[in-house]
C-alpha cells in the first residue's frame, strides 16, 4: 500500500536539539539573538478569538508588504510553511515524473531527499576545487537547486556566474537565499528580470529575522512560475498566527539588520582568530563558518566540542569530513567555542 | 518549465471570507465560539525568545499527549499543518504515479482537487439515493477518502458499513472525521484495529476546538502507514506556536466539548424549525445542516441571505444544487437567519 520510493526512502534527519540548557548550540544556524521586540508585541495583542476564523489562504497583506521590498507585484510572491515547503512544492511544480532534481555537492543535504521524496533521479553536480562555482550542463536537471550563499561551505557563488547559467539552463533554477541578508550581494534582481523565465529567489526567515520557530519563507519570481506554486499549495498553508508575527517582523527590518551587522562582526573575529590557529576557514557569507582544522581531523573537534557541551554540526564524506560547521553565536559564545578548541 | 497537470489546474476555491464585520458567516463551518482561554493563556505566556529555534520537528509532546488520549502509541500519531496537509501526503505516500484517488459524491470538494495535483486518475463512487451509504468495489482506488459524518451532506454513515469497507478494501482507507467531535460515533477504533492494516482515521482542530486560524489535524493509524507519512513531510511542518497553542486546547477538552454541546443544542432547533417550515433538512451530525427549501430553489435563498448579509454555502451541480449547507452558529445568528428565510 505503501508507493515503492516512499519505501525505500530514509527520513531526513535535522540538526540535534539537545534538552539541556546549559548546551551552546551552534549546530543549526539559528540566530543567537531573539526576534523583534514588535513580534513579542503582535502575539501579545492578538486577539485569539480571531483563531476561530480560517486564515487568508493566500495571504495577500504579506504578500503586499514582500512586494513592497522588493518592488515587484503580489503575483510575484509566494509564501511558505518554511521554505522547506515551498522547494518540496518546486519538486512537484517543475519536475515531471521523469524528470530530475539537480544540486551542488556539497550543498544542502536536503536536496537529494526531496529529489527522492517526489520519487525523481537526483542530479548532483560537483562543485570545483575549493568549493568553487562550475557551470552545469543547459540540461543538467529539471529543475536546479542553488543555496547562495552555499550551505555549508558558506561561500558566495558569484552573480555573474549564476546569472549566466540562468540565462542557459533549460529548466527552472531556485536560488536559496536562506542565508542572503548575511552576505554583501545577492541574486534577487535575477528573478525580477522580466528576461528570466525560469528563476526564482527564496529567502527564509529562519535566520536573519530570528525566527526558525516560526517556519516562514518565501520565494519570487515569474508570475506564471509562482502561479504554478499556488494552484498546488494546500488550501491554507500559512496560518494565521504565522502571518500576523511575520508582519510584524517585516516591520522591524532595522532590528534584523542590526542583529546581522553583530553577528556579520562576531563572524570576522571568529574567522581571523581560528585563521591565526592554522584553520582554513573558508570567506564566510552566512551566519556560520565552514573551517577545517590544520591536521583535517574535523571529526574529533565535533567529539571534544561536544563533551564540552559545544554543539556544530559535521558532515562525513569526501567533500566534507575534514571541515566543521559552526554557527556564528553571540560574542559570549563565541568566547567559550574559542576556549574549548585549544587542541 | 511546469509540469502537465500542474497546467491544467484551477486553484480550489475555499468559502468566501468575507471583510466586512456585520456579516454573519455560515459559510465555512468554523465554531461561532472563541477558543479556549487556555489557548489565549499560552499565547499571553509564550516565550517569544525561543522563536529563534527550530521547532521538535516531530512534535513528540504533542503526540505523547494525542496517543493517551486514544489509547495508541506514539508511532501512530502524525501531525499535520492542517489536516488538509495530511491528505496531500496521503496521495503522495499512497499513491503510485499510476494509482488513483477515491471518493464519494458528493463528498469534500477538496478531494478531486488532491487527485489533479498529485497527477493521479480520480475514481469518483456516487452515494445512494439521499446521499446514502454504497460499497465501493475492493479495486475502486488506491486510496479512499471517507468523509464521515460526510460533507456537505451532514450524514453520518454507519460504523458497520465503513468497516465491513475497510476489510474487503485493497487500497488505503482514510476516513475523515473532521466533524466527528458533533457526531454521536466515531470510527476511531478502525484505525487502532489490528487487523486494519489498511485504515487511518483524521481529525481536525478547525472546527470542535475553534481553531481554523490555526491549522492543525492529525491522523492515527497503522504504525507502517503512519511511518511513511513521517519520511515524506516537510522536516519542520508544524511550527512551535502551533505546538504550543495545539498543546493548551488539548489541555481543556472540557471547554471543547461544552461548545459541541451548545452548537448540538442550536442544530437540533434550526433543524426542527426548517422542517416545520417544508425544508427538507439531513439529519446532521455535524455543525452544519444541509437542507432543501420547498421548491428547491436553493440558489435564490443562497441570494437572498447574502443580501441579507448572511453568508452560507451553495454547490451548484445535479446532487447538490437543491440544497444549502449552513454552517450552526450561536443562538443570536440562528435567529437572524430564520428570520431572514421567511419566503
Amino acid at each position: 500500500m505503501i508507493c515503492k520510493n516512499v519505501q525505500a526512502l530514509t527520513a531526513y534527519t535535522p540538526g540535534e536539539q539537545p534538552k539541556d540548557a546549559g548546551i551552546i548550540k551552534l549546530n543549526t544556524n539559528e540566530n543567537p539573538y531573539p526576534p523583534s521586540p514588535k513580534v513579542a508585541e503582535a502575539l501579545r495583542t492578538f486577539d485569539v478569538t480571531r483563531l476561530r476564523l480560517y486564515p487568508d489562504p493566500v495571504f495577500m497583506a504579506l504578500r503586499r508588504r514582500i512586494a513592497g521590498i522588493h518592488g515587484c507585484t503580489v503575483d510575484q510572491v509566494f509564501i511558505g510553511n518554511g521554505s522547506d515547503e515551498i522547494l518540496a512544492l518546486c519538486t512537484r511544480a517543475f519536475v515531471e515524473n521523469d524528470g530530475s532534481v539537480g544540486y551542488f555537492v556539497p550543498s544542502y543535504s536536503l536536496y537529494p531527499v526531496l529529489a527522492d521524496i517526489r520519487g525523481v533521479a537526483r542530479r548532483p553536480v560537483a562543485l570545483g576545487p575549493g568549493f568553487t562555482w562550475r557551470t552545469p550542463a543547459d540540461d543538467a536537471a529539471s529543475l536546479f537547486f542553488i543555496t547562495n550563499p552555499n550551505a555549508p561551505t558558506s561561500l558566495m557563488h558569484a552573480k555573474a556566474s549564476v546569472a549566466a547559467f540562468c540565462r542557459t539552463f533549460r529548466g527552472v533554477v531556485l536560488i536559496d537565499e536562506a542565508y542572503g541578508d548575511f552576505a554583501d550581494d545577492n541574486c534577487m534582481d535575477l528573478a525580477l528580470a522580466p528576461a528570466n523565465t525560469n528563476t526564482l529567489v527564496m529567502r527564509t526567515f529562519s535566520k536573519s529575522f530570528s525566527l526558525a520557530g516560526l517556519r516562514f519563507g518565501y520565494v519570487i519570481g515569474p508570475v506564471a512560475l509562482i502561479g504554478a506554486l499556488y494552484k498546488i499549495k494546500d488550501s491554507y498553508n500559512m496560518d494565521m498566527l504565522a502571518q500576523v508575527v511575520g508582519l510584524a517582523a517585516l516591520d522591524d527590518l532595522p532590528y534584523m539588520q542590526e542583529n546581522v551587522r553583530r553577528i556579520r562582526a562576531t563572524r570576522e573575529r571568529l574567522t581571523a582568530e581560528l585563521s591565526r590557529r592554522g584553520w582554513t576557514v573558508c570567506e564566510s557569507q552566512t551566519n556560520f563558518l565552514f573551517a577545517r582544522p590544520p591536521d583535517g581531523d574535523a571529526a574529533r573537534r565535533f567529539e571534544a566540542l561536544k563533551a564540552a557541551k559545544i554543539y556544530v554540526r559535521y558532515f562525513p564524506g569526501p567533500e566534507t569530513g575534514e571541515y566543521l560547521r559552526i554557527t556564528v553565536g553571540t560574542e559570549e559564545q563565541t568566547n567559550a567555542l574559542l576556549a574549548a578548541l585549544t587542541h
